[in-house]
């Protein structure tokens, strides 16, 4: 089955060449014209369909598929059933991601105030905006032009939003300038009161007024429930076109650079900055006031407690370079299986 | 103290024969007709309430209690004081829950539609529906009968529910099909665009458009500010039965089975599929595209980056079998109390 | 740049005399007049600003500062440069958090109600209380003065709040009894249901009604997101001047003592007992029904499966005591750079 319609709105069918023109894919000739009407899996695909292939462990799959057409590395084309049309590219997710747009376009703002959205005064909604009900937009915040704004929405006074943002419903947004094409998935907060405190003498701990904003740059993208504190007196930062999935975390002051992706409930405790393209896996943590060089990649559950250089891969808890991580668990797991280690854990057992 | 009467409905008093029943235990002779108000722990419990004995650590407290009649195992029963009834079942948390179930039963739907409450067009409420105020419930929504809409709840376009689903306050539901008695809890965020994306050759990431659905079976239960995105392309599915804790977390095309057990803080990365029964401890991960047998066990804290068999217990990160992990730890621990690996601390530090 | 008038409140200039003495800093002579109008960091501050140095790394950042005045320790005074005023203090954060709160005072309650509102029968709301559009009072709930209730923030029946709470929006409140200046900071639940059930011998998931409440101290605060279940039978109880960051979790039944911090993304299960001032760090856990004494330190990540005595400090997961744990660190990391370890690795890898 393809995209269930009662869901995701179709703008299909479309001609081939269009579809493969935006990917970047060459025609096959003759077949320029014929027309997809959706995309799906392999397994699910039908001759209206496009679907891809993007490992080889797939290639079972792509052998029965009924697809009309397959996007896929060159290399796996002889796999290719009769009956369904190879599109060659050497970035096939890319590709097929480009056509899926196509014919699954996002959802666009339909220009609609809803009676029940409330917005204060002086605060400025760009042209072909959606709003919907029960939306809260304070005083003085500004939207650019066809942005989302989602049910029980809350953007708190004098936010600023570029054009094209999406923001769903129930999240909270506050001390926040936003670039162009952000999008908030639901329940994410941002800009909440970083945790800042000093603690006196008798262990009464006392807030340090958090005086900063969050920064998010254009296509900066944040998923459902996580939650993006503002700074203490610096700003937190996210650079343009960087990602974070659900129930990750980002404390005051942090900052990241263009295109990160930070994996869900991955958190990054205050004042880390991390360089561009850094990608942190889900689970991992980083300790506050580090620096994170580009392109560095931290693995799942990763516990990162000191810098780490540019290109570098880290796992484990605390975090080391991925090889060394990798000996040293074949390194336990041996010693879990040696003699030495069931005497010790029987001798631990009998304490 | 039973419980608070100003948060807790109660039903009672009931007589014991009657709640005996419910429990599948068999009532002392003569002691039938006894009633019961309440239910309350060992320490708090009084002369009208029934309390339960669940562990043998727990016998101090039960020698001391006031309680009029306590569920327990029938080995324990020696140690239930004069003027206690011992109530004897094999399973004294199953016995307890089904007689506090009845003195203390969950609030039902009240059938009324607060006039705040925006429903869309063509949508479809059941008889004896619960609509709180300033819910939201798009076109084409359907709600089985005797559901509960909480406040502030955002249901979307075209979303199902069976009978008597529980859908509490500021929850969000899009791109969903939900069965019967299904309960998503304050601020759970189902069907949101999973986490996937393409990038190209300069870095930017470009959007696969996640055009696929949620499926929660009949009973399902989602903790409070827990996510499960939506499928990308095939259906994210919840079994029968599966209960997810707090702030857990499903990505895109993860699977499981009937009754499994997510707790608090967990995450399963996208297209993992997990058998029937599965116990996946708190803070637990997985990564993607693996497969969880039948009845596994996921230790806390784990990562699990390879398939588990059937009835295998992990534990560790990366996960090992529970009894291989353990034996690790402890060498592990000796390893750390012993010369060498001072003088290597020492080392370490002295860099 | 010091904080930016659009988000935060600025309540300077005020002279200097005034601001020393609520943080109880000696004004150097003839320069109590001297006037402030914000704080700022060491690099941001300008002539008006007055900033602060809490580490002796930020050392270069205060020989170039142009604040008008540093708060720091006497022994770092020597670097403050020409034209900047040194304020000597021992505690040099706290002293800087009571001059901020007063240059840039909280938001204090504007004692409206926003029309949208809807307050229950019978609910009661102090005076000066501010209430936000769409928030949702019910029945019977109790405000103490000055209370602010965010837009869209759900107040559960009969919940009672002291004086001066700040309930942020899109909170949901229920079975809950709360002291004076209690912050619950967006999206956070207070008093969902625990994740309590028994399984009957066909597997099938049996919930245990969870019939207790959440009580928290004066001044508790909890973070954006994060989730306080409340008690099985007994209550959940967070002492005062507890405060939860982010994303944290607390199930059913667990209590902590005074002045506790529980970083993000930390996690407690079911009827653990915190005692007083216990730190546990970022994506740290602990299992259930522990006992962790006073002062106890919980190191980040950590996985706490044992009781910690008073004032112990832990680390690792399983969690032991950290002077171990920093040991068995090395050596695991040493043992990873080994030969053997280089072996174990490679014939894992050939497998």
């Amino acid at each position: 089955m393809a995209a269930d319609p009662r869901f995701h709105a179709t703008a299909g069918p479309l001609p081939l060449a269009q579809l493969a023109q935006a990917a970047g894919i060459e025609v096959p000739e003759g077949l320029g014209d014929r027309r997809f009407s959706g995309v799906a899996t392999l397994h699910a695909a039908g001759p209206d369909d496009i679907s891809f292939l993007d490992a080889r462990r797939w290639l079972p799959g792509l052998r029965e598929t009924r697809a009309g057409a397959v996007v896929l590395a060159a290399e796996n084309a002889h796999a290719v059933p009769q009956g369904t049309i190879a599109l060659i590219s050497p970035a096939p997710v890319l590709a097929f991601a480009r056509m899926a747009t196509l014919l699954h376009p996002p959802e666009a703002a339909n220009g609609a105030r809803h009676p029940t959205a409330v917005v204060g005064e002086g605060a400025q909604i760009g042209e072909g905006c959606e709003i919907g009900p029960y939306a809260v937009i304070e005083a003085g915040a500004v939207l650019g032009a066809r942005c989302i704004v989602g049910p029980h929405a809350h953007i708190g006074r004098n936010c600023v939003f570029g054009a094209e943002c999406r923001i769903f419903s129930h999240v909270t947004v506050t001390h926040c300038i936003a670039g162009d094409r952000v999008t908030l998935n639901p329940g994410c907060r941002i800009g909440s009161e970083g945790f800042g405190f000093a603690t006196t003498s008798r262990g009464e701990h006392v807030t340090v007024p958090q005086l900063g904003r969050v920064i998010l740059g254009d296509g900066v993208e944040v998923g459902a429930n996580a939650c993006i504190d503002r700074g203490s007196g610096n700003d937190t930062v996210v650079g343009p076109g960087t990602r974070l999935d659900n129930l990750a975390m980002l404390g005051h002051n942090v900052q990241t650079g263009r295109g990160c992706i930070i994996v869900a409930q991955a958190g990054i405790a205050g004042s880390t900055t991390l360089g561009n393209y850094v990608v942190m896996a889900a689970q991992a943590g980083m300790s506050g006031h580090l620096k994170i060089g580009d392109g560095a990649r931290i693995g799942a559950q990763a516990g990162v407690m000191a810098d780490v250089p540019p290109g570098m891969d880290v796992l484990g808890s605390p975090a080391i370079p991925v090889r060394e991580a990798m000996r040293s668990f074949a390194a336990i797991r041996k010693l879990g299986q040696s003699k030495a280690a069931n005497r010790a854990a029987e001798e631990k057992t009998s304490d």
